[in-house]
């Protein structure tokens, strides 16, 4: 049997070896969620950013730059990080440079997986028949909230891992402790996410229903991979 | 009412502001278990060193020197890490410098606290009572292994989260992770902690009767604390 582990934070990346396995970067609330939800509608690629000024740049080279810093759109950028900005038609095809609080330094900090996944509730069951067919082990790379460890992050770890287990085993602590917050929680998932301190602080943005539409399970097929700096389809 | 926050990494320490806290440090497989036996049984302090040689050093002041590197006891010392070690009518009254892989640098890393305290299944209720009368915000500073966050420390700080719910509120994601852990496999703590990476690493050094110890309620009454640089009763 394959392996899961589960990275809680990026402050504890340098744990890992990441050659080798399949690494899931998970910002459920809300960078992989709307990453996902944008190739599938149609975004040709999105180039993660780690720094607001390099995202700024890209402009020049025909990207629509995006940002969200605190949970909100950053002033002078195209976009911002709602799954329901990148519900547009005129995006279709379109090129966007991202940078988020947390998700895109997660992404950075994966690049050396050998296969680097975005994951999200919008995507679980394509995401575990791509961990499936690539057949490596797999490290949940959870982005946290500022180097805290959250709980919407690692209960998607553990619905992952539940997803997984007739083929991978949940085998270090971290897995198996995010299975134990899945399996007592998987009655009332957005009961407990309601509690989570990241969704309290984008609920005071009024974004309630994008944190609704981020714990939809299988809404879209699309699992965006990196590949040459790109995420693509 | 107060709040109980939970440190699941000594690598994540720095994220958490400790001044005007209570931190209890926890390391279940044997640390903290351990000083807890050896201040019930007699002991008069002992000083938490982080690094071999200068534990060894003490020897010269007068203290017996203990010293445990992944899991097992380093040549040269008087003592390591079990706890059965220290139920010894010989050291009653003496001095113990004690350095150990993860526990020692999970108290080093807790000194800014205004109360460090020690915490074990040992004595749960009676650093219950206590951590009631400082009256201050809790943060439990897990010693996880080499960095990464394990199961039985993570355990043990929902289990003291549980105890005190009348009066502290799990207020961040880290502290509600902790408690869905031990809710969900309270009924059968030893069964989890032997699925634990830590607890099969120790029974390849055949100390199962060390674990067995380590995971026993409310056996003393003794609350380690740190004052001049010692932990004392």
């Amino acid at each position: 049997m394959k392996k899961t582990a589960v990275c809680l934070s990026p402050e504890l990346i340098h744990l890992f070896d990441l050659a080798g396995h399949t690494v899931v970067a998970v910002d459920i609330l809300r960078a992989t969620s709307t990453i996902t939800t944008a190739l599938a509608h149609g975004v040709a690629a999105i180039k993660p950013v780690a720094d607001l000024e390099a995202c700024r740049q890209l402009k020049q080279e025909g990207y629509l730059i995006a940002a969200e810093r605190g949970g909100q759109k950053v002033a002078g950028f195209d976009l911002g990080n709602s799954p329901f900005s990148y519900m547009d038609e005129q995006l279709r095809g379109k090129k966007v440079a991202l940078t988020t609080t947390n998700g895109t330094l997660t992404i950075e900090r994966s690049r050396q997986a050998d296969h680097l996944l975005i994951g999200a509730f919008l995507n679980i069951s394509a995401l575990a028949d791509k961990i499936r067919q690539l057949d490596k082990d797999v490290i949940i790379h959870c982005a946290g909230w500022q180097g805290s460890v959250n709980l919407e992050d690692t209960l998607f770890a553990g619905a992952l891992i539940a997803k997984l287990q007739d083929s991978f085993a949940p085998a270090s602590d971290d897995a198996l402790l995010a299975q134990a917050l899945y399996e007592h929680h998987r009655q009332d998932i957005p009961g407990l996410v309601r509690l989570s301190s990241h969704a309290q602080r984008l609920a005071g943005h009024g974004i309630a229903k994008d944190i609704a539409f981020c714990l939809r399970q299988d809404e879209y097929q699309v699992v965006p991979h990196l590949e040459n700096e790109l995420l693509i389809k």
